[in-house]
C-alpha cells in the first residue's frame, strides 16, 4: 500500500534527485487524515523553496498537496522539533451514515451524553502515563504525555472530538474517543476513564476507534 | 457509467421484483453532488416504508443513501410536485487547491471580489428569462424561472454560492457561478450580468463552471 511519505519522496527523488531526505512530523496510521501536516525535506536543488513546492506539486497525485514551503537549518528535523499536535476525530451520529462523511467520520448511531463524555475527558488532561491508551502495552518507551486540551464541539452534521497534546502514544487518540463513545453511550460512567488512566491497564480501556475518524490538524513548533 | 437512479432502481427492483417505478427531483449533471434529492418509489412490495428503507440501505453501495422514507399518495410524483429547489456552488480559492476539497469545489486561485460578485447576482434576482444561462437555446422550452435567492457565503476554507428558485434551467447554475467568477475577477462589470441576461444570449455569458463544485442542497414541495 502506497503512503503519503513514499509518494512524496519518489516525487522529490524524481525532481531533484538522490540524496533526497524527508522527515514527516508525524506517523499516521492507514486511513489517517493529515490536513497540514509537517515534513522536512533536504535536497541538493539549487532551486529556491517555492520553486521546490511548485515542482512537488506538479508532480504529486490531486490528493497530495504542499501547501506552504520555506527555507529552515540544515538541522532542522520536522519530528524532533515538533513541540505539539492537534488533532481531531469525527464523530456521524445521524442513525443513516451520511455519505459524505463516510471517508472522514466513524458512523455511531446511537444518543450520546455529550455532558458525560465532556466530563470523562476532562478529567484525563494534564501530564500523565497514557499506557492505558496505548496500542500495546510498552510500546512506548515514554509513556508521559501531556493532554493540554480536549474539546467535544457538535457541527452541523457530525460531531468534533479535538485532541491538543505535546505527543501521542500509538493509538492514543483513537483509544480515548473509543473510550469516551463507551462513556457517551451509557455502558460507563465518566469516572470510569480516570480509573483506566490510573490503572494503566490497556485491556480495560475502550475499542480503538477505527482509524479513518481521525485527522491530524497543526504540529506546533 | 452508472447513474445514481439507476443504482437505486436496480436495487429496488432486485428487492422488490417488478413493477418499480422511481422518479427523482432533479436530473443532476454527471459529477454533481446531491446531499437531500427526493424520489417517488412505486413498488408492489407489502413492506410498510422504514422497512422498505431499510432494505434499500442495506443493497445500496455506501455513497447512496435513503436518508428518510414516508408514504405517499398514489399519485405523488417527486419531480412533477417540486416547487423549488436549492442548490450551494462551492470555490476553493486558496492558492494550493485543497486536497479535501477537490471533489466538491471549483479551485479558483485568485483573488475574487465578493461584493462585485453580490451585486451581479442581486440584480438577476427575481422572475426572468434565463435563456442567456442556459446550456444552448432553445433547450428548455420554458426559459422563465424565479430566482428567489442568491448567497454570498465565505466559510471557513471555501467560498459558498447558495441559488434558490422555483426551477432551474440545464446548467444555470454552473452559468451564474462562471459568470459571477467572471465579475469577481475583474473581468466584467457587476452591470454585465444584467446586460447578459436581458440579450437572452448564451454566448455572452461566462464560462461553464464544472459540475464537481455543484451540489443539490433541497427540493422544496
Amino acid at each position: 500500500m502506497p503512503t503519503v511519505q513514499g509518494v512524496v519522496l519518489a516525487a522529490a527523488r524524481t525532481l531533484f534527485g538522490d540524496p533526497v531526505r524527508l522527515v514527516g512530523a508525524s506517523r499516521t496510521d492507514a486511513g489517517v487524515h493529515a490536513l497540514r501536516q509537517v515534513a522536512s525535506l533536504a535536497t541538493e536543488s539549487a532551486l529556491d523553496a517555492p520553486s521546490v513546492g511548485r515542482a512537488l506539486n506538479a508532480t504529486l497525485p490531486a490528493d497530495i498537496r504542499v501547501l506552504t514551503i520555506a527555507d529552515a537549518r540544515a538541522d532542522f528535523d520536522a519530528r524532533r522539533r515538533a513541540v505539539g499536535k492537534r488533532y481531531a476525530y469525527l464523530l456521524d451520529p445521524a442513525s443513516v451514515a451520511t455519505p459524505f462523511l463516510r471517508r472522514y467520520a466513524w458512523h455511531v448511531p446511537r444518543p450520546l451524553d455529550l455532558g458525560a463524555m465532556r466530563e470523562a475527558l476532562a478529567a484525563v488532561r494534564g501530564a500523565h502515563d497514557f499506557s492505558a491508551f496505548c496500542a500495546a502495552a510498552g510500546r512506548d518507551a515514554m509513556p508521559l504525555c501531556h493532554l493540554r486540551a480536549v474539546h467535544v464541539r457538535p457541527r452541523k452534521s457530525c460531531l468534533a472530538l479535538v485532541f491538543s497534546a505535546d505527543r501521542f502514544l500509538h493509538h492514543m487518540v483513537r483509544n480515548l474517543v473509543g473510550s469516551a463513545v463507551a462513556v457517551g453511550s451509557g455502558r460507563h460512567d465518566p469516572g470510569w476513564m480516570t480509573t483506566v488512566l490510573e490503572l494503566r491497564d490497556r485491556r480495560l480501556a475502550g475499542a480503538t476507534a477505527p482509524a479513518h475518524g481521525l485527522t491530524l490538524l497543526r504540529v506546533l513548533y
